[in-house]
């Protein structure tokens, strides 16, 4: 059995946890497709929170409290840059992370496509799944604001870092996207699936860029396995993160009927067969796509193996 | 008074502590310009160990008992790469000096000149001189060797960091010296100091390649300023470091009178007009170039004053 997940954030990391649990033990291959449109390049680094998240996490070297970045981590690199008074001085760049980002930084500036660079860090981490970049093209995800009176466009990471998505804001747009192909894998991964999984990411700025990649897309909404998202969503509030702010700017209603409404039901033109919601949301329903209750909250391991088989279950009768 | 350093190293960068101390008070000007040869690109960032050494010692910064690098350092950074696997494993890339290395890498890669890059580091180390690389272009010492029974060229960093300058060493190569032209301010430097001091550096790998820049030597060489010579060798031996296997190299004796001849008399060719060699040297002498003997030891800042106050007086009565 081959599942592939897209995944992006820190509860998809948590996710993956337990798909590679669950996969372990039904003897299946995993593979994460994970979102780019967080990457950026700082003082001359290639960072991808994402990618680093979901290595860092399955290579059970995260830190558990702070929620991102290394377990462990030092800040010397970055007290000594914002002694040199450059910017930004509002990215928490760890020296272990630095050491990541040179490696990164180094190959792709040798011409290797991300997919491969990820390929070669995931080398030391052994995440124990595959672990590919939904595009080896630059793609980035920039958010519509206004900032001192002035509308403009910033990165994603200077609206969550910087601003905490507290500045009006108007827009996402995945720069890039359009002209995007998948990275080396991704489509052979998707054409050999037997499941695909939406993570419980944030729908807008985690798993919305993968699909704004037009040929992940189109494999999704024309290909054979059933997809089945996982609500980040529960009882009106995200589990964490700030998708409430980010689904506020689409307009689109906190919940976990909203979010699977804004994915929609294939037969729309929408991704969904399945929508795993939690036993909070029982009662959701969504034109044209299966939903399912159980309880949702990954607080433990178990927990999350646990949902990982409620959404390969929902699986098998969602198409 | 303008006084113009030629230098490189860490006992360069101590004889410039003396130079700015007295030429605070005498109310002179003073100019540093440094060896570039040691520059090397490792893990994608511009590392230039003499700069950094200048800069670091006059800031107040620097490790007083390793001799490099920055006091108080950490080594995340290079501990995160070693478990990465990545080469060079064998440079010592500090926390501190990595973001230097990232603040300079950026402004290079965005297009800045050396010199200007330097003059941006400065104004966070005020080091109260001006500080100058040799050249804006690229130029790197290079070191023909015998390892593994292969005769190759490897950069000077290998040769000193890895290798100690423990292999069969042939010669030193400085690479682009040919066609590089003095950084923005050098010539203007130069041709308006009233004095040239050659630091108590290596001759062969800190000194050499800045006059391997053709028209800096052909500015010491026609200019009007007299040009005095500090021994790096007392007494048969270097103060610190490994000039005696570099001049070993060049079969040049490793002695006060070798160091100086190699330089050579202006009247032969050569740069000197003065050369001022250890009181246990006493008696050297170098045919068209006045030698005079006094303490060279650098143990404090008072005495390095006082040697850089002879070595002002030997050039007036030099020329």
């Amino acid at each position: 059995m081959r599942i592939v997940v897209l995944t992006g954030g820190i509860g998809g990391a948590r996710f993956l946890v337990g798909v590679r649990e669950h996969a372990r033990a039904i003897g299946a291959e995993v593979t994460a497709v994970v979102n780019v449109g967080d990457d950026v390049r700082m003082h001359g680094l290639q960072i991808c929170p994402d990618l680093d998240s979901v290595m860092y996490t399955l290579g059970g070297a995260a830190d558990p409290e702070r929620g991102w970045g290394r377990v462990g981590e030092s800040w010397v690199v970055k007290e000594e840059l914002a002694k040199y008074a450059v910017e930004p001085s509002w990215f928490g760049l760890g020296d272990k992370d630095t050491a990541t980002h040179l490696v990164r930084t180094t190959m792709l500036n040798a011409g290797y496509p991300l997919s491969a660079v990820t390929a070669a860090l995931c080398e030391r981490w052994q995440p124990g799944i595959g672990m590919l970049p939904a595009t080896d093209d630059r793609l980035e995800t920039h958010v519509v604001v206004d900032v001192d009176g002035e509308r403009k466009a910033i990165h994603f990471q200077e609206w969550w870092v910087r601003y905490r998505g507290e500045v009006p804001t108007h827009r996402f747009v995945f720069r890039g996207a359009e002209n995007a192909k998948p990275a080396a894998g991704v489509l052979d991964a998707l054409g050999q699936a037997d499941v695909i999984l939406l993570a419980p990411s944030n729908p807008v700025v985690s798993i919305a860029p993968i699909l704004a990649v037009p040929a992940i897309r189109e494999a999704l909404a024309s290909g054979s396995a059933p997809v089945v998202g996982v609500s980040p969503i529960i009882g009106g509030a995200p589990v964490r993160g700030m998708a409430d702010k980010c689904l506020a700017t689409l307009e689109v209603e906190v919940s976990a009927a909203g979010v699977g409404r804004m994915y929609g039901p294939r037969a729309d033109g929408g991704l969904l067969d399945g929508w795993l919601v939690d036993s909070s949301d029982a009662g959701v329903e969504i034109s044209g796509v299966t939903t399912r209750a159980v309880p949702l909250w990954m607080k433990d391991e178990a927990l999350t193996v646990r949902m990982v088989a409620d959404a390969l279950d929902l699986a098998k009768v969602a198409r």
